[in-house]
């Protein structure tokens, strides 16, 4: 064969499985023994598990990222002989799934209808429509643009905020974090989806937490830093009628007897909101294995200087 | 007052209040005594409830229909002199709503989070993304490309069917209801938004959704008679992975009895996935009544010659 595959993941055999369900030609899947690092030619590897084994590699040619974030594989004094490609694209619209499953679901509690069937009634019931809700994203990389559009297909309109007020396609307005008090009362839904800064630290604490409107609902999606949890119990513990759904934690798992886990009105899930999918990640391999074959420039294509 | 508006609604108390909070100048809103018909220049109105009323009018300038279906007035020897307005635009997001919520939670099963939070516990659960997964819908109306756009968002496959496999913008790839049986065995998801026609009636039958995927999931939101509910019931009876999710029936309220309320595998809603939502026409109504007062033509004028 003329190709030999590493696989350094945290699921190896559930790659290994997609992988054979490919049936990519002229390639070898290697088995997990040390010694095949030295065979390999092409790696399909988790940054963070390659970069301490790729000094050990004589012939790679190709690593595949299953990871958008390749950090730890470009590093100054990391090995720079060769092609390096990482995922994107694909945390948009999974994002998405998770923001709108949530935000439905809140508007048009379902779950009634589970209970009419089970006694066999018919009453339709009133709910909330999406269509002129406010949305306030804080956040506008390419993650935020992709829920932006989203949320235009449903009727909501779209406030953005960022460092500089930066405009940006897909939103119906930018602004800055300064100006967060003049969206928060307006806002049905606010979602961050902010990395951590020393600007954005506790951004949402007390005082901005309590200009939310009453019926509003929070996503913490992004960093959890961004937010004061504490803040935000004692906020939702007093306001019954807003909503909060959180995603991610200073502490992870978030400790058994934190009091938010009582409040009927918080959805706590365990860090699920960007999950890798292994499926999107071979998909994205075997399309650029494909390329490879063909001796065409492969795709996601990662600069070692800039960095991504 | 210049403007004098009728209500002629289901719902005229809600109306009214909704347009009371728009301070719209110049124009009174009448009672509901019958007198008020020879009075009104302006009607806000179902087509079916003004129909027979029409006749009465003394002043009528202005109709703005409650609904996008104005069958009932544009009859032949219906009045024409005066300018029709109808709603539109408002059913396509509202359709993806009732869709999407369904199919997410469909996908995601949420719940799980639910009892995890009750139990204090912390553990990430496999889910399927809709990314990748294929969507064919029956019908490629307005509604049905509204549909098919929001699905390109959460990165499906999207097969629309109609009638000359005419080529629709917003769909992967559009066929005839006849070569339907190659399509029904790839599809996760099929949406019928049919029209009840001689050709689509019972398009949905015994034989057609034997095909289906052995997990696909059905959603009948069109017309009901395209599917054959009995079949349907025999279907999934024997095969568990398959879903349905039916929101219009032949006979409405369904009958207590059917037996379809029984199977675990069958979400019944009572024809809610296109509501009447008053606050979208309101503002519809709203934006056109500030046109009227400044001499502009008005949004969504109905041709009583095409009669749409």
């Amino acid at each position: 064969m003329r190709y030999k595959l590493l696989l350094l993941t945290s699921d190896n055999e559930g790659y290994r499985s997609l992988l054979k369900s490919c049936h990519l030609p002229e390639i070898e899947i290697l088995g997990d023994e040390t010694h095949q690092i030295t065979q390999a030619n092409i790696w399909l590897a988790d940054p963070a598990l390659a970069a301490p084994l790729l000094p050990h590699s004589k012939h790679i040619l190709w690593m595949q990222s299953t990871l958008s974030g390749v950090g730890a594989l470009v590093k100054p004094r990391q090995r720079k002989d060769y092609q390096l490609t990482n995922v994107r694209g694909i945390f948009g619209p999974l994002m998405s799934e998770y923001l709108f499953d949530s935000l439905l679901i809140h508007q048009h509690k379902r779950i009634i209808y589970r209970s009419q069937q089970a006694q066999k009634t018919w009453r339709p019931t009133s709910f909330k429509t999406l269509q002129g809700q406010h949305l306030l994203l804080l956040g506008t990389g390419n993650i935020a643009k992709h829920i932006a559009q989203t949320a235009k297909r449903f009727g909501m309109h779209v406030t953005g905020i960022n460092r500089g007020a930066k405009p940006t396609i897909g939103f119906d307005n930018i602004d800055t974090l300064s100006n967060l008090p003049h969206y928060l009362p307006q806002a049905d839904a606010i979602v961050s989806i902010l990395p951590s800064t020393s600007d954005t630290r506790k951004a949402l604490n007390a005082q901005t937490l309590s200009m939310m409107k009453p019926n509003g609902i929070l996503f913490n999606l992004g960093r959890a830093d961004v937010l004061d949890l504490n803040a935000l119990y004692l906020q939702l513990k007093q306001n019954r009628d807003q909503n909060a759904i959180l995603d991610v934690f200073n502490q992870e798992p978030l400790p058994q007897h934190h009091p938010i886990r009582t409040l009927e009105n918080v959805i706590i899930t365990p860090h699920i909101s960007a999950p890798r999918f292994p499926e999107l990640v071979v998909e994205i391999f075997a399309n650029n294995y494909h390329k490879l074959l063909r001796g065409e420039r492969l795709s996601h294509g990662v600069n070692f200087e800039r960095g991504y």
